[in-house]
């Protein structure tokens, strides 16, 4: 199915494999007039760029993107904006391994299932690449969401039993855990290298917020912006839970202490005293902050020994080799951000005709 | 926008007010030749219907189904089946109250934001009664897994503190929390019975089984089954968070504990000796079951004295009369099965064209 | 598959078949704030309403609509507008001979080649009173349109060989043909009842002219104004071909002859010439008016002795019995501006966001 | 709005600006197992190519396609196919001219006022090089109908008045206008001849014939076959017309002259004695030969002396230099011809699962 796409009004539509001659995605519904050049993509792109630290894999990935459509001197033009990564470290190494097993906690046994037979370099089409296109789309509508004053930050909130325990936000990209607490990623440290000795890896949780959003934003029913975002993140290879505001733990509250009065700032704004909701009542954002978080799972390639099949039905073990992240969550934090600036820009272009009186003023000003 | 729509081949439409005349929905893509009738829907509502233990609302629904359109002697015609539950329990009741504020936790800030006004009866559109539409396409979709051997199973998982310890499937309907478990039915009973007493409300966690599901289904990026679960559920009002298998305790694993081994069973399928997974890699079912949970906020409505605006924007104190449910856990299990079932038809449906060989046997036989 | 359904932001979803209990429409994504009622829709319903002449079939159809959500106090909500027409002429008639064989000209065999079976009630899913959903929703994007200074008005351009040749707005509906040329109408008068003498049926071309549309409308590529409203015309069961401005008589023309020459209007305003192009072009309104044309086929259903074969495979001969018209057209005058409307309303919704200007009018005022 | 996107499940997306540094294509959708190279697609491209007659633009394009991803070891994975042809023919010439005037016939003006500035350089999205992704996809899609038995001809009809008056295949890539009649094409060379003298340019009307299409294909209501046709050949920049079977003239027709008898074949086939309805029934196709038709309008940039206006408002005189084609009907062929394919492709894969029976054989053999 055309699964490579998503997004209403500002959609996208990735392509590429692992090891294939290049990786891009094509946005398209960009509203005309927003400044953008190759730059403004490269900075996101640097971020999930591995090989930063000891903690990520050290494969060389260059990843420069190319602008191929949609601007024009300077700007965008309102037609799709055609980008691409053309692959470097293209490996000709022996994949006969891989190509004949089903490693564990990855995607070669279902797409076997799905397709009949896969491109088994480096993960095909389910390897942690295809995010590339993700985050150059997202580094677009980041600066469509700046543009209306909106801001979405991401960042670790926890690794493993460590969770951050302060906010500090130049802290985020001085750490290679992206932790907003030093401390946090100071303790993260001897977690992940305990687990790297042991030729094991960590999974943590991702949390995302989004400063500035309007109210009004988000469809009821089944577009709702919270199951948009939900979407959103779940689509990430490595996600397994997604939650919004207090999440999980309204499970274990009272309506009394879930709810958030609203009271009347001195502005004449209405705001809510707390913020349980994360920023959406209703499918709907109510102008506080939107929060949501999502848990990455640990990386399944682990140097260890593990049993497994093959194609031909046979129990075996494997030792997977090669460059491997020993925690994918600090490379994941960029493509959290993006696929929640991706959500909030269709719902922004989308909600732009939900009354009467907004249509009239582009249509009959 | 036009939210009010989900899935691409298998989709539902659903329209109608919490105290407008009607509520109801069309299904498309339904193939043909289902043995279809009215009492295969009722059934589904029945477990919705408010009323049935004094731990949900005493409102009289008896929300009676009729089939508009798309069958005939029978069976499912192929083009859509219109449903519509008209509305009885219409209480002439006074709305001004509610008209004029905006109650805690409840969407009436952000439709007002969005729309400029809303239906205030009963909450309009953001009303659970929504769900109604929702229910009754998803039975037709439970009818059309049965066919292909999957089973959708749905039930309490917690409720606040308790938390289910045993499952039989037989318990699932005998207690009014639909726990598989009749102990923790009992201590929920002296926990709701508190919130009650005290005007406040209750949250918990649904989860949800498949049985029977074979591999291959969904598809890679942006489609993910568990992406298309995790926008069905986050979709249900009362929903903050979604997981599939080990969920939010991903993040807690190490890679090697998280993996889930491939091994092969007598007959010579491929199996996994765990499901960390919750049946899903790479967004494709591998064959085990599916597992998700959804988390469920307690009960906004509550009686007890609350601050909140009224649309003058003055600070104003509110106790919100009439009949709410002290929990929506137990009437919310069907939902959860019934987005399920939705998201299961659609990525069946959707995925018959995966392969070349396969669309020659439908087409070249 | 989902083919129900149409557009993308002001989108309807049709349901219901000839002789079922009831037809309808949800159309969701109409901006909140709109004034509406069921006598705006009756009177387009009523347009379509067989028996007010007797070139139409004398099957007395009351349709009478139902608007059962979306409304709150005579104005749109933006949430789904359900309507109903429940059907009343359902005429317990014997349907075995129509049930059994495949009538020349209509869908009857390609319904059961897709389906396996099918309703064969007064055709079904493929009857005309399937356009009553399209009438309906059509009724409220010309509503939005008028608001927008926006007016959208079809007339039957030719039956057989007599063509109009003049045009007189107030003569479309006092002549039983919808033409706007009393002259035509007369003329036709004599044309069709021959027809009907011979037991046999008649076609004609619709046209359709939308005045007041502003420039900057539709998309480039796949949904280009022209392109959409294609699709709208082409889906109307008796059309069998569409045109934009001087449509097929450009394959006769010279690139010079064809061209519409800007110039500068007193007001500043820039405007073409001619209007060959039919006020499109790119697949964008350029301020001229619309110009679209369909071609409607002879009812297929006619009195006369007709070769065929029926399901068991046979070689037999027919006789339609019923109420036919001797010819769509006029009653097929509503349903084309309404097919129309309904692809202006979405492109105008869909068009809003095009500019990053437009973009901060609504969302950063 | 994203309006570069074509089909719901064999889905298309095409970028890319006439004089920009790419133009491409991304194919999802398409099912794993289907043998591809990118000759398959060259043999395609090459038929659009201008500079082989003196009758098209001598422009040297050598467009040369890339396939970047979705195949491997020469089949396609079932994951998406992304094609790329770098532009080489980028003349750096003055656009000064064609910058700050709108062409009469072209898409200046429109884009000016849809999104506030425009890619002037050759046209921009609006150059009919857009129809390299559309071909590139084509040949993707034909290569899948060929293994399903079904081929797809497209084929000049007539050139101004000249009409082909007989049918030879093999002719048809013989004479530079794709003619499938030597004497048609003989006619025509004059005509555009004299065309061409006068700094003119010629329009036509182009056909295509499906042939091996099963009966069962298309959707009723709005996904009808012919309304998605239709829809995608009035796409196409040129077109303004288009027909199915006997398109307009079933306005002069009469039902007992337009029906199309049903009998029984030697073999026990279910066909029709004629083909008026082109193939298509209520929307799903019958079994026969499809037949569309297009009307191309003249090339709008013509040598000769025209008035319009500028940017600034004023009236001014342009004269269209460079190298344009006097008329675009051959190279138009293969776009109509690939158009038709992509439209038939995902008819296919949607219309798998109009049945219980078929979903049975996929996912229940």
């Amino acid at each position: 199915m055309a699964g490579s796409s998503f997004g209403t009004i500002f959609r996208i539509t990735t392509w590429g494999e692992s090891h294939g001659s290049a990786i891009g995605v094509v946005v398209d519904g960009v509203p005309s007039g927003l400044s953008l050049c190759e730059e403004d993509i490269q900075i996101f792109l640097d971020r999930r760029k591995p090989g930063q630290s000891k903690y990520t894999t050290k494969r060389n990935e260059s990843d420069s993107v190319q602008i191929l459509s949609g601007t024009f001197e300077g700007r965008t033009t309102g037609t799709p904006i055609s980008m691409a990564v053309f692959n470097q470290d293209q490996h000709s190494r022996d994949y006969s391994e891989i190509a004949a097993c089903y490693r564990p906690g990855h995607a070669d046994f279902t797409f076997d299932a799905k397709y009949g037979f896969r491109d088994y370099r480096g993960g095909g089409r389910s390897s942690g690449r295809e995010t590339i296109g993700r985050v150059a789309a997202g580094a677009i509508a980041s600066k469509l969401l700046k543009e209306l004053g909106i801001s979405v930050t991401a960042y670790t909130r926890s690794i493993g039993s460590v969770t951050m325990e302060s906010f500090d936000p130049e802290e985020i990209n001085k750490n290679p855990f992206s932790f907003p607490d030093a401390d946090a990623a100071k303790k993260a440290s001897s977690l992940v290298e305990d687990a790297m000795a042991k030729c094991d890896s960590m999974g943590g949780i991702i949390e995302c917020v989004v400063k500035g959003m309007p109210s009004g934003v988000g469809d009821p029913v089944f577009e709702k912006l919270d199951a948009n975002l939900a979407k959103a993140l779940m689509s990430i290879g490595a996600v397994k839970g997604v939650e919004i505001g207090d999440g999980f733990s309204v499970a274990h509250a009272t309506g009394l202490s879930n709810n958030d009065e609203f009271y009347i700032e001195e502005n004449g704004i209405i705001a809510k005293r707390t913020n349980h909701a994360g920023g959406i009542l209703g499918g709907i954002s109510d102008g506080s902050d939107l929060v949501v978080r999502a848990a990455i799972k640990p990386t399944p390639s682990v140097a260890s020994l593990q049993h497994t099949v093959n194609r031909e039905g046979e129990n075996i073990d494997i030792q997977i080799k090669g460059r491997h992240d020993p925690i994918i969550v600090p490379r994941a934090v960029v493509v959290v951000e993006c696929m929640t600036a991706l959500v909030l820009a269709d719902a922004l272009l989308v909600g732009m005709s939900s009354r009467l009186d907004n249509v009239k003023k582009i249509w009959k000003p």
